[in-house]
């Protein structure tokens, strides 16, 4: 699809109205954006808490591509393409018991990782680093060269305790703020000192914009998500000036609560905080919760020991967006991360990974039962809507429809970033 | 595909012989037939008996649209996409427990339907004529239109007990009869007055056309369906002189006891009822069951109590069929239809219904161990015997093969209305 | 795809590498091995051991298509599209109890097999040399030529013990030996004088090029077939003069055991045996096994009583590989082959198949705990390999890699043939 033909699919496109039925299931615009979005963008892939020593090693799988990442004796995280030079088996299986690996100490009494990586088909071994190290002898081949037959290289970033990789670098500079910006807002969560407590993983029959059009917008929350709506203002303007009152008040409390730490933008939950922009792929901020709620649970009380260097509870919510394909709430004493992978036109992968203080043991510190209901709810809530809004737009009765300016302006952007990334920039 | 490559594809098919293969497997084929088929013509969406009071709904899904049909407080039936005016969610999801409301008095006791259709993503609201009642407040933005975001209409045609809807009007007036005209020899059955005792559906592996021309000929009842042929002459002129005797009788009694009753057209099971001729898209005749038999059951007992204007067993019965998607055996005591739609080239969704009288009572006036076995066998004999044939059409070995003038005069007669409604009518 | 884009599709191709990603990926290719390959190969059946009176059938689905093979009158196999030539049904179902059949005196106590093919539709019949019997009277219709609506015959050959089809004659005389050729080294094992033991099917995440590249090399063999391994040298010229000893030796010994019988060419198991050559679809040899096993067991134990014209066991194996879809390695006491379908460009269906000589009586002469391992956890192990195989070469991060010229030789060999018979030669 050729970028003027990509013009022409805009063309038809109403400003403020949800986008066109040939955006979301032409073929042809699915392997656009995988091309413009999906490889040129960071995706986040893991947490560092899956990958803490030499050898530890994740894979994510995105479509039929898959990286792999891998702590290398420097102690730094490379990625690189999942796949054997010899010829061309994949690696590593999918699922690795890399939770037990992410416990302190877990490293202590259980086996080292392997300081190799092992094609299991021929036993070719590549060092942490990606370089060949084995080839049967075939390196004794004439014409054979060592050094042209290492992984291929996949960008990877580490940043706050998340794992970033990237496909390939994006043709044009890009405007967006640099990956690694997103430390200094991350820093008094310390996720690089969490462990994975859970994690589930769904296939969600829409489309990955219908979900992040469902992210962009919190007026289905309170209506469709009575947990999650318990905890958090989110009014959209709407709030009486009672609400607004205690808006203003928790926030300042929570600011106090915060005194001396990096606390990033504040977002006090009345209007909209704005995002995306064109061009501008993340975004940070905090929000104080509901009087009563010390973190995102059910009845309000702590559900886990304090996190990073938070000195109490009252720290609201560190909040946290990367198109295309990461967010992540993180209270006081916990976090929770959802990552997306399209696969297809209307489905979508997602996991959603529970984060706690890497010091807290389960049942003595914290209980899944606990932790796990209000995202976990919420979630599932939202995959039920967005699957209802995916089926509803492949019918021929759909129409684009208005976006509310006061409620869905953070869906628009959400288009207007889209459309920018589509036109190739 | 054009008007002309349509004449190009039926140009090597032999009159009197099965379709080539690729009338049968090519996708352009099916997306004409969706087109020029499926969205022009009437569809049997849904029975009276599930739709009784004001905001009682149902939903008849065909490929990615959806039709959802709500009787108004005015009493009258409309049929709208299932879809919201807003972001495009669905509507009403697949199952609703209509059946409940269909059982007379069933309102008295339970909870009277919602007077709105509810958008479950952002509590849109619909009046059920269609009409938008609510809308958070979106109708305060500049340039909106309340009138302009009603739900999108589809045609609805009640007749005789039966639901019909139609996607879109054909682009030529057709020759085909009303579908009002229904009404006359369905009159005596009184579906309206029906409820539904039982319904199943099925996936079944076979294109819609195979699913037609199982059902355009009796020949293969003989062998394929034993329960069935007990109770039905259906000799396509092969009867013996003695059988041609009893058919006269039975005919004769039959006459006796509809005496009074409009009967619609007679077939005496003899020769072959002529269906379709092009452009004729319905049709309905009464048939005489074999001596010994008051109703398709499998003894030939009555099993259920008699339906609508009937004073006896012995009228026969009254059998309706409706391309592309119906048919319909209706006994003295009961009644069975059978729903298709398309799912796919050689995928079709079938649903039988059996209904009874609105005032019979199970495990007391009827019971389905009784009810149900003749055409559950009946239709699932026939689902195996499609499948045996759509696989042998997809083999590089399937030739077209003559059919039989004595017995298959009306699946000719089916692929000549299939060409004439492919031609574009 | 003309010849001209074949050539195109070779043109990046490195002799020595891997293929690149387009020839395992694009639909196109597929349609081309199926029409260039699949279509004008003899493929492997069924064993004469599922055929042996008269009216035995079976059936072998490939892809869309359907072979029906069946024992005449005469005592000749025929093979026959599976697909009535009145309405198209399918006339035999997939599975068929010929086991049972395939028991010595089977036919005595049960059923004798019907003199006819019948279709289950409307019960037209045919003789067992495929013509037309019976067409309930549409003979008597004017210008039916009975002769004419016979079933469409595929080609079909049995030699010892196989039975092999060809849907199509090649375009142009084959440079490949006759499949009669089959018979002289098959000739000591009697296949034909074997009853089926156990079969297993399975569907194999890779397309059918993976999975011959995996049958062309015993690289693998070493880490991934512990069991296999045990029994056999396939050193592939890395042998100590130790081990050269004892290849040398139990060849002797083999030859030996072979006195008097015909016994193929010889493969000591040191070198390559090399296959296969352009034009040249098929090879047998024999190798010796390691000292200490009769058989391919686990602990080197026979398994079974000696098969066919053998006097005693250390005969070592005898390794046949028909190419497109078959293989077999028989040892003194049983045999084992492979049979593969394509099932799409990632897919092959392949069902194993266990024989013993027709006299041995199950838990009194062999048993499935004993016989069935090797071959099980050999084949399973090697879907595993390929099936990871087929995923890395799917992913964006796969390259072509170098092929081992000591180990691999045969991988570049089969690349060979399967560019000449791309070809269209």
């Amino acid at each position: 699809m050729s970028s003027r033909s990509v013009e022409e699919l805009f063309a038809g496109q109403i400003r403020g109205y949800t986008l066109s039925q040939a955006l979301h299931l032409d073929p042809a615009v699915y392997q656009l954006e995988l091309e413009r979005i999906w490889r040129t963008n960071w995706l986040f892939a893991a947490h560092t808490a899956e990958l803490r020593r030499a050898g530890d090693r994740t894979v994510f799988d995105i479509g039929d591509d898959s990286a792999l990442v891998v702590r290398g004796e420097d102690g730094k995280l490379r990625a690189f393409h999942n796949v054997c030079r010899h010829r061309g088996s994949r690696l590593v299986d999918d699922t690795i018991a890399t939770f037990a690996a992410a416990l302190p100490y877990a490293g202590a009494g259980g086996r080292p990782p392997d300081p190799f990586i092992r094609c299991p088909y021929h036993q070719w071994a590549y060092r942490l680093d990606g370089s060949l190290a084995a080839c049967g002898g075939m390196d004794r081949m004439a014409g054979f060269n060592t050094r042209e037959h290492g992984l291929c290289p996949v960008e990877c970033a580490e940043v706050g305790g998340l794992v970033f990789v990237r496909f390939e670098r994006p043709p044009s500079p890009s405007g967006s703020p640099d990956i690694y910006e997103l430390g200094q807002p991350l820093l008094p969560q310390r996720l690089e000192k969490a462990k994975v407590a859970y994690s589930q993983s769904y296939l969600v029959g829409a489309g990955w914009k219908v979900v992040w059009e469902n992210n962009r917008e919190c007026w289905h929350c309170h209506v469709g998500h009575p947990e999650y709506i318990r905890s958090h203002f989110d009014t959209a303007n709407t709030a009486s000036a009672d609400v607004q009152q205690q808006m203003a008040a928790r926030t300042a409390t929570m600011v106090e609560a915060l005194s001396g730490l990096c606390a990033g933008d504040v977002y006090d939950g009345g209007g909209l905080a704005t995002f995306p922009s064109p061009g501008r792929a993340w975004s940070v901020h905090r929000t104080p919760l509901v009087e009563g709620f010390a973190t995102e649970s059910l009845d309000g009380q702590p559900v886990a020991p304090l996190m990073g260097e938070y000195k109490s509870f009252g720290v609201g919510v560190l909040r946290l967006r990367a198109l295309p394909n990461f967010w992540c709430h993180a209270s006081a004493d916990h976090a929770v991360t959802t990552r997306l992978a399209p696969a297809g036109l209307d489905r979508t992968e997602v996991v959603v990974t529970w984060l706690v203080d890497e010091g807290a043991v389960e049942d003595r510190d914290y209980s899944l039962e606990r932790l796990l209901p209000v995202w976990e709810r919420t979630s599932e809530q939202d995959w039920q809507l967005c699957e209802r809004n995916q089926r509803g737009i492949r019918s021929s009765g759909y129409r684009p429809g208005p976006l509310s300016d006061r409620h869905e302006a953070n869906v628009a952007a959400f288009h207007n970033w889209y459309r920018e990334a589509m036109a190739g920039g």
